[in-house]
């Protein structure tokens, strides 16, 4: 698990796209595979036109994609990116996420409370820099402190020098190490984003389905020191939009595959590690939902966290599923047979890990404090005083100098806590930690010294100021001394969990990270060898390109369409007598006869694309920006392990669609125009 | 097989309709599971509301369901149900399949040349009378002669004594035997049909799936002495049509289901029978297809019967699926076991029948003349002429008096013959029969004589004059003299297959139909001792009635609705850029700024249908008209053997679209006056 990833990316959407033969692959921009589309396509990218598919795409560093649109900074991504600024500019008074928002003015534009956003300015191959710092003569354990203090001291440098942001990226499990330096912006401001029922109509049920009728677009704008910032590069606005098989790029940032994972790695994900997850997952979503029932103001509250919940548990079912398949794991074995055969000892040994780590999966998964917020500042501020005063390169990863900024730009921002959501979030946190881990785990121990969850929850929540951004200031600048003298009850409380927290860490790296990493760095020396670089790496948040065609596909005897039309929208709210999640929401509702009901609402189309693709831009021969992706179907789920285009398919907005919406639904002209370059 | 039974009723669309809980059944009226009406749906029905069911529901003769819905005799059914008397009125420049038809007055009515109409007037319970007429000392194929002569007994006093139609009806696998006794009309008219593309949107890629979109009904009146018959019943039509949730009944003549069906006949089924019957099917579908091609008017002249060889291939195809299913046969094993414990011998011996049968199914399948209408012609005269020489009670069922009126008529229909079509079809059929049988088969002999299929074709058809229906008429008064003496090539060939016809066809009657029937009798009389008759027979082209609910259902975790609306046609139009199956028709498209999209089109529900039930009505606890069934889904396919409404479901055309379709597409408002009885 890398920190820089944010925990819930496959949360964001999930889609994987398809090999239609072989469309297959999320390329690094190093190493397109320039042959198979120009076999496949006749189609070769220029120069200019990778530099623009690379400088005009937006990383949303909390956990989606996005691309410049405008000459004026403006971004677009989907409305389920947006969705976390989006409440968390929200009050009771204006839920901007029901309702929608709309700057008609460059004033009326919203800064977002934490919002980074990176642009990959240039990549360079550090393999031989990172590797010839690991003694092969050590312990693996030391050989893994090695390989981190050298990203460590590759990242300090280059941010030293360029006042970028810069990261060591792993790439084929270990097989390459690259450094990304990244443009970062933090003054992000929202332009605009439709009511929640457009964006995501037909909610859970329709979610990762096809066909589906969403308005799932936002727009953001850039500005540095005060003023719109002028992109490098953005995309163009297609004057007519994706079209029946064409070919369309997306780029953009998928999170997490595990297409080169090892058998062994499978299963224990099969058996134990999604199990265990969705288990906490859904015991979580349960009490936000109890939470939710309790009123209106409720259930604005705890939106976004539970529209991640629940999104997440509807795709980890289906990857689960996928893994289930004997199939999926029968094929894996025949694949790997040739890079068995050339590394069989890595193979072992991380089979051996695999059966290590199921003993203590458990702990990993329930001693999380995901999904309240206070208690992830008070571990993160406490864990920060420690590390920050150790070297640079013996730190935790989030903790290096490099990536200190980002942290805390997140950790102090001034979004709203809510004391009550906290306190039923981290009821149910200990509670899970309780029964699942028994009441002597250490941690277990250490975090409710023999009280009942709801007590403990209760009065931590009530107690702590921490849900003030200045008193986590105070306690950053302060450092250790800050923190050994706070008697904040949940920095107390944090303290308590420290010991436990960093035997387990510790425990992981030394046993089962250290052995992923090298003996996954001779199994992808097997696989250059056997393959060269006709591979990709899996996905790992960072920008990566996919190529495919728009295309319906067959189900159930009959097609499924390429694309949808604001006819469909109309008709399956009408079909399900415009009730529950297939209501037309009034604004729609009201432009009807203003619509052209003909344009396309969404497509699909092959694009290879998983969580963390949300957001990206899809893009034609020419660079023009003919759609935005928002979700996969749910045949698609199983690309977190293996990519095939018989059914599944990458779920986008059609660029006409966002046209007409912005202009007959929403009477947003200007944007509308800055689009189509009218202004 | 019973000759009574369309051989192509499977083809004229399925469904099975669905326990939601307890839905299941398709019940004979004198029957119905009162107990469970009125503790699922509180509703008991009155003696009216029965009478207006059966008096009001129509049978088509020629493979359908339909009903009376205005006292003007006016009938409704599918399109599909009347598109073979469409296709036999058409000719090269009036395409009604293509175009539609229009009667704005009496006088445009067309009369069908061959179709009979049957309304059950009374239903009488002689199980004993026949059964008693079988002497259990006797072998069993002597046995299986009485118990068929004591039917041509039952049916000729009928006959006589009523004037009506009179069949004996074999229920519950020779458990039971009612007399059927129906009214039978044959001047029916042609009124109104859309043209096929707005009936069968979608056409075979949509054909058993859904969410449908087609306006699948048509109209006839029914006449008597040159008069509008005033029927004794008939449904209203419903101001709203069907309602989510509400409680619907569906009237109709399903035609063959194997729930009954030991588990070695569904083997024979799923291994044998099945199998060799798609094989020919599809062999004669690609030589009407390659005849097809050759032009306009081939395609004109083909398209009824190619519609009901892709209709029927479909449904067959999704049958056989759910028959490879393991878990069905496991299921109807262990269903079976309290009846097989009751009489295991009859299970054994049907199961040796089945055995038996294996080594002569593909005779029985190669060996069929379906898709050639001269040489069933020539075979039905020869066998005629022979036959009705014979006492009535040792007739073949299908010449017995009580049926002879009702097999000329379609034996003397003057609808076109198509030399060119006939000539393609039989050369298929004799090359099938050659290439599955071999040349040494008697069949096949005695067909070819040694020349090539399409040698033989071409000459039959070309030198035989039967395709004119006064020749077949002179023949058929005639009687075996002039059978004898014509020099009718086609009738000389008949002659020639006719010793191999009669050895099959006792071969059958002896070894496996008098086994299933009175085998068959002893296991129904176990079902009863167990279950009363808390159970129906399985479905045999006659009246029944089945309840069930409008109702969506899950598909691939989200939410399909329970009806569409005319907005969904458009959106399906345009997001397959209105292309092939799926172009919206002229006059459509010409009237949609007319319409009200939001109108429901087609809606589901879980009652229990098969082929044969197309053209059902839909009605409601008011006996009013809400619907028109025209297909199953294909989860419902299965339902030939098993019943279940987790996703299966009957498929219907909603009231309300006909309506508009009518006033609003057609321009035919005194029809929809006279269904709404505003006239």
């Amino acid at each position: 698990m890398n920190h820089r990833k944010p925990a819930f990316l496959v949360l964001l959407l999930v889609g994987a796209a398809a090999r239609c033969g072989a469309d297959e692959g999320m390329w690094t921009l190093d190493n397109l595979p320039k042959a198979q589309l120009e076999r496949r396509y006749h189609f070769t990218p220029t120069r200019d036109w990778l530099e623009r598919a690379r400088l005009a795409s937006v990383r949303f560093n909390d956990g989606g994609s996005g691309a410049f649109v405008s000459p004026d900074g403006l971004v677009l991504t989907n409305h389920h990116v947006a969705l976390g600024q989006l409440s968390k500019v929200s009050t009771e008074k204006n839920d901007y996420v029901k309702n929608g928002f709309f700057a008609r003015t460059p004033d009326e534009e919203l800064k977002c409370p934490d919002l980074e956003l990176n642009v990959l300015e240039s990549m360079q191959d550090v393999t031989r820099r990172v590797l010839s710092a690991v003694k092969p003569r050590a312990p693996l354990r030391v050989q893994n402190e090695q390989r981190k203090a050298a990203m460590a001291r590759v990242e300090k440098e280059c941010s030293r020098k360029t006042g970028l942001r810069c990261d060591v990226i792993e790439l084929y499990e270990g097989g390459e190490y690259w450094l990304y330096r990244y443009k970062k912006y933090t003054d992000v401001r929202l332009v605009m984003a439709p009511e929640q029922q457009a964006a995501f109509y037909g909610r859970d049920p329709d979610n990762f389905t096809y066909p589906r009728f969403d308005l799932d677009f936002a727009f953001f704008r850039v500005y540095e020191k005060g003023r719109p910032v002028r992109p490098k590069q953005y995309f163009r606005w297609s004057p007519r939009g994706a079209a029946d098989g064409e070919l369309v790029f997306v780029t953009g940032n998928p999170g997490f595959t595990e297409r080169q994972k090892t058998v062994s790695q499978l299963e224990f994900d099969r058996d134990t590690r999604l199990p265990l997850h969705l288990q906490r997952l859904k015991s979580l979503r349960a009490a936000l939902e109890a939470y939710s029932a309790g009123g209106a103001e409720e259930a604005r509250r705890a939106q976004g966290l539970l529209f991640m919940l629940r999104n997440s548990v509807k795709a980890l079912d289906g990857e689960l599923r996928g893994l289930q398949d004997p199939k999926l794991i029968a094929l894996k074995r025949e694949r790997q047979k040739p890079l068995r055969a050339k590394a069989p000892e890595a193979f072992d040994k991380i089979a051996q890990a695999q059966k290590l780590l199921e003993s203590r999966q458990k702990q990993r998964e329930f001693r999380s404090l995901f999904g309240s917020k206070l208690a992830m500042f008070a571990m993160t501020i406490v864990l920060e005083s420690e590390e920050t005063a150790k070297p640079n390169d013996r730190r935790f990863e989030e903790f290096r100098d490099s990536n200190l900024d980002s942290l805390n730009f997140r950790l102090l921002s001034p979004a709203p806590v809510y004391p009550d959501l906290e306190q039923a979030a981290l009821t149910d946190i200990l509670g899970q930690a309780q029964n699942s881990l028994g009441a002597d785990d250490p941690w277990v121990r250490a975090a409710l010294q023999g009280r009942a969850p709801a007590d403990e929850a209760r009065e931590l929540v009530a107690a702590t100021k921490l849900a003030d951004p200045a008193v986590r200031k105070a306690l950053v600048q302060g450092g250790l001394k800050a923190v050994d003298a706070s008697d904040d009850p949940l920095i107390l409380w944090a303290r308590r969990l420290d010991p436990a927290y960093r035997e387990l860490r510790k425990w992981h790296e030394d046993n089962i990270q250290s052995v992923e990493a090298l003996e996954g760095n001779r199994i992808a020396k097997a696989r250059f060898a056997l393959y060269g670089k006709s591979e990709y790496p899996d996905a790992t948040f960072t920008l990566r390109l996919s190529f495919g065609k728009v295309a319906g596909y067959d189900e159930l005897t009959t097609r499924v369409p390429y694309k949808t039309t604001f006819y469909g929208l109309f008709d399956r709210g009408a079909s399900f007598d415009d009730a529950g999640p297939y209501q037309i929401p009034a604004r729609v509702d009201a432009a009807r006869s203003r619509l052209d009901l003909s344009v396309p609402l969404d497509f699909v189309a092959t694009n290879d694309i998983v969580g963390g693709n949300s957001g990206s831009p899809v893009f034609n021969r020419d660079a023009e920006l003919v759609g935005l992706i928002f979700d996969g179907n749910i045949q698609s789920l199983v690309w977190d392990y293996v990519y095939s285009a018989q059914q599944g398919r990458a779920v986008a907005v059609h660029s006409s669609a966002i046209l007409q919406a912005l202009r007959k639904i929403y009477g947003m002209d200007a944007l509308a125009d800055e689009l189509e370059a009218k202004r």
